[in-house]
C-alpha cells in the first residue's frame, strides 16, 4: 500500500513529506494507522545529525497513538480496530529481561530496532523508487501508516482522544515513570527536578502524585515557572541567578532537625552531563538518590568525586520511566481518562503533517512544550 | 594519664613510638585501653600525606578492639570492663540520618571528628611538651589507650579475642556489609569483586554469605586467588591477561537463557577511579548495582557515559558497609565467634607498637592481608 509521511532524508534537513510504499505485516506483525504523534527531542537529536547512530532515510517519530488496521500472521492480543500506543521499548514477557521482573528494558528485538529493521532484518517502507526507508525507534510514527511488532503495541481504552494519549508514548510515562518505577518516591519526599520541559513537568505531576511535599524546579528561563506551579512545583531556582545551585537547593531542604539538607530524590530532565552532576551533588547525604532521564550527546560524560556516593548517594537512570509499555501504557491512558494526571494543557500546538517541521521550529525556539501531528 | 602510642608527626614521615599525656574523659567520652589494632590503607592514605585533609601531628588508627577504663559523666550504655569495638562511624541514634533509618551516617559528631578534635572541639592527647595531639577518624586506636564518645563504641562478647576482632571495626564489617547491606545481595545471583585485598576478601565472604552462584574476583596478582578461592571465589580474572576485562566478566555471565550477561551486583575494592567504572560496566543492563568501597585520590573523579546508567545500572557507595556500628559490629563478632565469617587467615602479621612501621612496610610489599598490632 501506499501511505503519506515525513522523511528524513539526510541528517541536518527538514523533514519532506511525501508518498511511501509499506508493505503490509509479516508474521507477528501489525499495520497500525497513525492518528496522532508527538514531535519530541529524541526526533530532533536524530534528524540533527547529533545522533551517531542516526540511520537516513528514515520515518523518525516514536510518541503516536493509532487504530490497528490489520494483523499478521501468528498475532493473537490484537484486531483490526483495536486503539494502540506505539511502544520504543517493547515487552514481549518471554526474554531474560522481561522475566527478571527488575528491568522494562526488553531485549526481544534490539539488535534489529538499533540498526532500524523490523525483527526480520528487512524494512517495511519504501521510497517510491524503492531504496528501503529505515524505521525509527521500532516506531515510525511520522507516517499515517506504520508497520510494528505485536510486542510492541500498547492496547489501550477507545475513548481516549488521540491527540492526547499519544504523549504518553514518550513524554507523560517517561516522567511520571521516572518517580514511581524508577526512584519509588515515597509520600512526604522532598525533591528537585533540572530542566522544566515537557519530560520535566511529567516528573513535577508524578511527584505531586506521589505525594512529595518539596518539588523544586530548576531551570534557566524563568518563565517557565509559571505552568510548573501548576503541576504541582513548590520551588523555583534559576541556577543563572543563585551563586551555587546546589547549595540553593540544598538550603532550601534544610530544617531545624535536619541541618544537613538535600533532596531526596533529584531527576535530570536535561540531557547536559554538568547539570546531571548537579542533580546528583544537590541529592542528601546518606539516602539522596538522583535519576538521570535526559539523552545526552554522543561521547559525553558524566563525572563527579565517588565521595558522593560513598557518602550515599546513589545514581540511576531511567529509560521511558521503567514502564513496561503493555502493562503500564493503558494504565497512564486510565488515569489521565480519570483526571488523575493532566495532559491538555502540555499540547500547546497542533499542526498538520504539511507542517512537521514547523514543531521542530517550536521545539527550538522553547515556544512549545508538545506540538502533536493529527492525521 | 600518660600512655604509649605511635604518633604521625608529619605527613610520610614513619610513626614515632612515644610517651603522650591522655586526659580522662569528658561528659559523655569513655576512656578505652586498647589491646589490638590493624592497620588499614585508610591511615597510610593519611600517614603518606596523600589524605588533603590529614592532620598533624595525630594518632592514627581506626581498627581496633579494647576494654573500657572508665566513663565520663552521663554515660550509661558501658561500664569500665566492658569490651569494645570503636566506630568511626558513630551511632547517636538522634539524629536526622539515624532516625531516617536509611543510612548508617551518622553526624552527630561529624564536624569536630573531621577536624581531629572531640566533640568539645579540645583533644584529650598532648604530646610531653603540651603540644596537642589530634585525633584520627574519632579513633586513634595506635595508642594504648585513647579516649571516645560512647556512641562511637560497640559493647561486644567478652570472650571474643581482641587480636582478630579488632578486624571487625573496619575491614571484615566494611566488605562483608558492603554485600548485606549496601547492595542487599540476593540468593543465586552474580558478582565481581575488583582488588582482592582485605576489602576485597571480606565482599567475597559475604557474597558467599548471601548465597552469591557466580562469585567473579579481579586482581592484577594471581597470587590472590588462591586465598580468595577458599573465601568463596568462584572465577577468577586477571585484567592483565585479558583483551576487555568487563567482557570477560559478561562473558562468564552469559547464559543460554541470558545472551546479554553482566554481573547483577559488582564491587570496587581498588580505590582507583578507572576500575570504579570497570565494575560499573561489567553489571547487567536493566538491574546491575555496582558498589563503591574502595577510597580514591584526591581529585580522582569517576565517570562513564550516562547511558550506562539509562541503560538500568545503579552506581552507588558505601562507608563501613552502611553497618551501624552500635547495632551491627556486636552481631558481626557473634557471627565471627559462631564461625558463620573466617577472620584468623587473614590476620597475617602480629606486631608489636614498637615495629608498627614494620606493618606499613608489609603492605606497601603486599605480604599482608592484616598485620594486627597488639599492645
Amino acid at each position: 500500500m501506499r501511505t503519506r509521511a515525513a522523511v528524513a532524508l539526510e541528517a541536518g534537513k527538514p523533514l519532506e513529506v511525501m508518498e511511501v510504499e509499506l508493505e503490509g505485516p509479516k508474521k507477528g506483525e501489525v499495520l497500525v494507522e497513525i492518528k496522532a504523534t508527538g514531535i519530541c527531542h529524541t526526533d530532533e537529536f536524530t534528524r540533527s545529525g547529533d545522533d551517531p547512530e542516526g540511520l537516513f532515510p528514515s520515518i523518525l517519530g516514536h510518541e503516536g497513538a493509532g487504530v490497528v488496521v490489520e494483523v499478521g500472521e501468528g498475532v493473537t492480543t490484537l484486531k483490526p480496530g483495536d486503539h494502540v500506543i506505539p511502544l520504543y521499548t517493547p515487552e514481549c514477557r518471554e526474554c531474560a529481561s522481561c522475566l527478571s521482573g527488575k528491568t522494562n528494558l526488553c531485549t526481544a528485538i534490539r539488535n534489529t530496532q538499533g540498526q532500524g529493521l523490523m525483527p526480520d532484518g528487512t524494512t517495511r517502507f519504501k521510497m517510491l523508487d524503492g531504496t528501503p526507508i529505515y524505521h525509527y525507534m521500532g516506531c515510525s510514527t511520522f507516517a499515517n501508516h506504520t508497520v510494528m511488532p505485536e510486542i510492541a503495541l500498547a492496547k489501550v481504552r477507545e475513548d481516549a482522544p488521540f491527540d492526547k494519549i499519544c504523549y504518553i508514548g514518550c513524554g507523560v510515562t517517561t516522567g511520571i515513570g521516572a518517580v514511581i518505577n524508577t526512584a519509588g518516591v515515597e509520600i512526604g519526599a522532598t525533591a528537585a527536578v533540572f530542566g522544566l520541559g515537557g519530560i520535566g513537568l511529567n516528573v513535577i505531576q508524578g511527584l505531586r502524585m506521589a505525594g512529595a511535599d518539596k518539588i523544586i524546579g530548576v531551570d534557566l528561563n524563568d518563565d517557565k515557572a509559571e505552568m510548573a506551579k501548576k503541576f504541582g512545583m513548590t520551588h523555583f531556582v534559576n541556577p543563572s541567578k543563585v551563586e551555587n545551585t546546589v547549595q540553593a537547593i540544598v538550603d532550601i531542604t534544610k530544617t531545624d532537625f535536619d541541618q544537613i539538607g538535600g533532596v531526596d530524590y533529584s531527576f535530570d530532565a536535561t540531557g547536559n552531563v554538568k547539570v546531571m552532576r548537579d542533580a546528583l551533588e544537590c541529592s542528601h547525604r546518606g539516602w539522596g538518590v538522583s535519576v538521570i532521564i535526559g539523552v545526552a550527546p554522543a561521547g559525553a560524560e558524566i563525572s563527579t568525586r565517588p565521595f558522593q556516593l560513598v557518602t550515599g548517594r546513589v545514581w540511576k537512570g531511567t529509560a521511558f520511566g521503567g514502564a513496561k509499555g503493555r502493562t503500564d501504557v493503558p494504565k497512564m491512558v486510565e488515569w489521565y481518562m480519570d483526571g488523575k494526571i493532566e495532559i491538555d494543557s502540555m499540547i500547546t500546538h497542533k499542526l498538520k503533517l504539511e507542517d512537521i517541521n514547523e514543531g521542530f521550529e517550536l521545539m527550538h525556539a522553547g515556544k512549545s512544550i508538545r506540538a502533536v501531528v493529527e492525521f
